[in-house]
């Protein structure tokens, strides 16, 4: 799957700059990247919507679009004529600002406009966003709305491939997604917690030029105090022995609400696994295997990281510590361009800083999702984008086997309500220091 | 539509016996028209179940398919292999007797297999379906059960076309089935209620050989009073002097569970129905378009059925006054060969008994869905095709627009929930006489 | 319990009319045996309603007045004031043409009024409906709206103990409501299918003067075929029969509704049964004790009865032919003046007619709850006393251990959801006679 | 209501230690201060729990008692024998170590024990923990759980009121459980926004041996940049102005999951508002009366908080500047022992500091509530108290008009669902120093 390897870089090394593609080149390379993650989708798995939170692989393609046409063209493109005027209230997500939008758990009824016609809206958008970014007047907001849609378009490459994964397990047939390829065995090198960084007032968010979301602004002063740190995310054999310690069965390890969930959704094991022959299966997207104990554990909720967490003896990190965690650990990893889409059993010598910091699992915080202080959210619809979702959900960190590469960053914040395990996350432990 | 037309001839006039067509010819006819009801929709089309009680037209294709493997080649033609052994349990709509049966609500997920695949299984089964007909030694028993796999697939072909209604209609952008067809304006002959035939016990049930399901069985004897029958359903017109005389609004009018449904889900009108302007459009098989006050009313539930009688100082006929009525009244009218798919004015001269008794819309009756005495339902799986719906449903009579001719008859039953308002349903007053 | 010994007879011997009481005095004995009822019951105990389909028994004392107030007082009385005037909205059930009612899951909120005001708002109908039925001046339409307010109230009495049955099993501690009575071990006679009747066409409905409901009538003609009748109600080690040969896990056996109820309520038993120790332990008005085997089954749905039908090899009578069975049998029995409030084993002697038709348990039919042709609700309010409950439910005949001796009668027509187990209905079977 | 007036005083001011009352009175004066809550309420009104997360005042009555019982006595008051062995289950709230518990739900079904039972319990209860606290070996560590069922108690006092306003309201006779007050009319003192403190490390949390709850430690370092802190709640007028200003119609004004609670629970006011006449009224627990405009606002959820602040072009204050402003200000104001129940207008001179830090209104911060750094919950049961809750919730502060006096403090920490109206919840404004 080496056409999944992308030329993106968002971030040229220093003295590169010079090499730094054109705007127009990474847009385009972005979108190829989408079409590619699609291209082994037919018509009708582009249509499957398997519950009401994920969205068709199609809708994917027509909304990304959507978002350049609706912030960039039809303001910045001057002349700018839509494909389809019904589009823009058709392929809206959630921006109020913008008009209505069809209830989302209606995707699944977008049979029309077909793939066909979704193509023919990308390449409509291609054409004039290719126009527009290689003209000599582009203004600074509209390179600085194309860069922002090329990082949203990037959220929905993850999203896409976690959707299908969610909507071929919910196919009884299961099929796979992709083949499933020959990884030789391996083990991970134990799980440590070291002390990482003194106590202190330690800088927070996004620094410099570089593209961020609003979310990871502004940069502000947090005071930890020291903290431990595991030297890679827990394993499926750690989490088999949570599992084997009757985990799912003490309301004592588990927050309220977790126990809660627990009862309700009758959970005894991670999303997409399940028991066969005294053994432990889980759908990937190659399809349904055998569960490797080496790997890291994968779609767990907040909760079921937090009971774990207890049960060991530890605690999540908050999404400060991590950060201060993975500031300065170079951005790869198991990511959306591996083409594995499965977390990968780490690998790394005694002594290394932690890994898997980037990519495999997102890795589950113990902090709310909240804005960092004097946070203000974009002027008009964008404002939307990330601001109008902080209750009720926790703070992700550090992207997963189905993250683009030049979309993740130490100070990136992801945010899912807590019962979420249709992504791709994990855990991480810490602690304190004593 | 010309295609539409089907040469489906079930009950042969009486002397034409030897002009029958074989039932290798009549089974390549039924399957055809599905395929033709399919012809306009994209494979995209075909995945969507806009709600749970509805089906994709893929599903319709297959699952007819199934019926089809399942009892007839499979238990009757020597050495049949499946196309897939997996489409015995994904087929499968509810017989627990063949086996587990994926939860209805997942339909929308079943991409795989594609349409082309399912296409291919149609031929498959097709295939030997014909070989099994046309080989000298079939038997009796086969031959009965393909003509019930016939009548089967002709529910499913209504279902089809009342399902893609509601999917279109579920998408934002609302695209029609099938082009509207110029119908001149017309007028319906006034609404009358006459008197059909004296007190007295009545054979109800179906008579003779021809074909019919276990519901309609045994023929047996009914004590009635003499009763009055409207002369045709009641219009939109009628409908809107309803609802223009607050009918919504009125719980002396309603059921108890009724007036609950009309608060809990804040019906105003028909299904479909919705005001702009001043004035009020449905969507139809051909869009949106303004409602005609002469057609007959449809798309209400048993509960607006029965209100709107009550308001019109009449009451619904029960299943047995409308097979008396429909008794000797000839099959024809707007059914689905017809290719409206869609109730149309009523045309007849004064002193015309009954008109569209057959075709338009689905007559609900004041019946309870309930076996007669001495019902048996089929052995084995078979016996759950009626039987076991015996509960919580009211009967409907007579077919609608998008029923096959050669499908309906005077003693056939429908049953619905009595909220049930997708299905192609309207109104036909009778009363007492005194 | 002696004192629940009712006087009432509304229905003298022939030759006793002139000792018939007067109409004041079986008002006020009605009225008594429903303060006997609640007379153990503290203020609290008369608070509680267990679920939203059950009402506390002080709600049941005011609305039985309310309905005296409403129907018979306020329009007969000259000169009437209400003890509250607003009570007329509080303790409204159902009838809209009175007035708006509270939602009936907020009846246990009703704290005040309290319990000695209620008693004092019973007082004060009293004096008054006595000062009424005595005076000379009394109009018929006033005597027969009172003689309907003492059957309704009596529908309450059974209300009040069912209700109170659930309450005090919904409480951890499970009180007792009544001592237990020792009752020496008895076994019944088998249970046997006799025909009963030939076929014909056969009256069915309140004949004569005698009061009934208006669902009851018109009298009217039902052609019947010959059928059999079990001798008597299932037991409860019939039932276990049923549940030990998997009754509760043999799709095949049930109604498609009926299946769904068993895997969505997870129904292996009837209500308030419970195994504990490997044996069968049961909810009573005396608290939890072992189920005996030679008692009716009690407390069971319309499914389950359907289904235990099916796997006897029998079926469930209809509501007309359950009538034809009890027409002449004399109204006698475990009624609710026995003041046992539990099924009694049955008694009898070879050769009897059929045992326990009235009292003991409900039996449920398999007539769905319709009107009667011809049938017409009462004008106003009253219409809706029973008319707009006729759809969704299944009819019940004969009474149970908690129905009023004067209240049942062979034509008597209960009627409830088909999933609805909190009501004392049990199982009488029938088959063809062939 | 002189009656209310507590004298608890758990914090002696410095050099009055001496005079500190002995715990045995301390202990004696809380529980009559319970008992002087109930005072005026019937048993059936202690019967009422109007919805699942409200509970009857006899089981606050009852559960109070069982944790003194089950936390104090039972371990540390030797040969201590409960009055009624089944309380043990019947009254435990949610500690899963202790044993099972019923359903929260379920609490209206507790008739038995009767209010006259509790009462009894709640004496048997009082006179061993006298004896125990009385005698010379009572230890540290029951001394210190005694303090812990005091501060319980005090919680259960507020919820008690809080729950029988509700239960009051949703009764349609809606009574009121105190005579009103005659308040002369006064006005507040305008909002004003002023800086507190300027950017530094504070220090957060409980300090010192007075007693604080788990949830309130370890005292921890936390930086903040400079802030300004209005100087009262927001008022009634104030709010009224957000309405009529279309608050409760632009989305841009709401979190996602504010607005999706606004349109599915209709939200168009506080809770206890309705418009009657062009005025809006308010239920209070001294009935139904006028909006006063100068009050401040009450019942309001976090959501309408947070979009009030957003219209106002503020902020909600975190907690910790929350806590910053309130160190130092003198625990008075209108709390539960002044007997009002509802929030009274704000008096004070220019210049004071901000108004109103204590009682009135909880006062909605913009933390989620989360552990602080290296919290441990306490060992065994009692670990439940708190810190299972860390997740979904918003922390409140600073008590309302139905706190004890000597139950809150700066560092006290409240916490409800984003979505909760029933606690007495008020808006504070902040904003950030530019």
């Amino acid at each position: 799957m080496a056409h999944l390897k992308s030329v993106l870089t968002f971030r040229p090394s220093p003295g590169t700059e010079a090499q730094r593609p054109a705007p127009a080149d990474l847009y385009s390379a972005c979108r190829r990247q989408t079409e590619s993650l699609a291209a082994s989708l037919s018509a009708e798995d582009q249509m499957v919507q398997s519950f009401a939170d994920s969205s068709p692989a199609k809708w994917h393609q027509a909304h990304t679009s959507w978002f350049f046409e609706t912030f960039i063209l039809t303001p910045h493109l001057s002349g700018y004529r839509p494909l389809d005027t019904r589009f823009r209230d058709l392929f809206n997500s959630y921006y109020n600002a913008v008009g209505a939008q069809p209830d989302k758990a209606l995707r699944n009824t977008f049979s029309r406009p077909g793939l066909e016609e979704v193509q023919k809206y990308r390449r409509h958008v291609d054409e004039h966003m290719d126009k527009l970014l290689r003209s000599s007047g582009v203004s600074d907001a509209a390179l600085k709305l194309a860069e922002l849609g090329i990082h949203h378009e990037q959220q929905h490459q993850e999203l896409l491939v976690t959707d299908i994964k969610h909507a071929f397990w919910s196919n009884p047939l299961q099929p796979a997604y992709k083949p499933a390829a020959a990884t030789p065995p391996a083990s991970p090198p134990p799980q440590q917690r070291a002390q990482v960084s003194p106590e202190n007032i330690y800088e927070i968010g996004a620094a410099g030029d570089a593209f961020h979301f609003d979310n990871e602004a502004p940069r502000h002063k947090v005071f930890l105090r020291a903290f431990r740190f595991a030297s890679r995310p827990a394993t499926c054999g750690e989490y088999l022995a949570f599992m084997d310690d009757r985990g799912y069965e003490r309301p004592e390890l588990w927050l309220s609400d977790g126990w809660k969930a627990v009862q309700a959704r009758r959970w005894n094991a991670p999303l997409y696994w399940e028991k066969a022959g005294g053994e432990w299966f889980h759908f990937t997207c190659s399809g349904m295997c055998k569960v490797d104990e080496h790997e890291p554990v994968c779609h767990v909720s907040f909760f079921e990281t937090d009971a774990f967490a207890r049960w060991a003896g530890a605690r999540l990190p908050t999404e400060f510590e991590w950060e201060v965690a993975a500031t300065g650990v170079p951005i790869e990893g198991n990511l959306l361009e591996n083409g594995e889409f499965h977390p990968a059993v780490a690998a790394g010598a005694k002594g290394d800083g932690p890994l898997q910091i980037f990519g495999d699992v997102w890795e589950w915080t113990a902090s709310a999702y909240l804005p960092y202080p004097v946070f203000k959210p974009a002027a008009g619809a964008l404002g939307e984008y990330n601001g109008k979702f902080m209750s009720g959900q926790m703070v992700l960190r550090g992207g997963s086997c189905v993250t683009p590469q030049s979309h993740i960053r130490a100070s990136y914040r992801n945010f899912f309500p807590p019962e979420t395990r249709w992504q791709f996350s994990g855990i991480r432990l810490a602690d304190d220091s004593v």
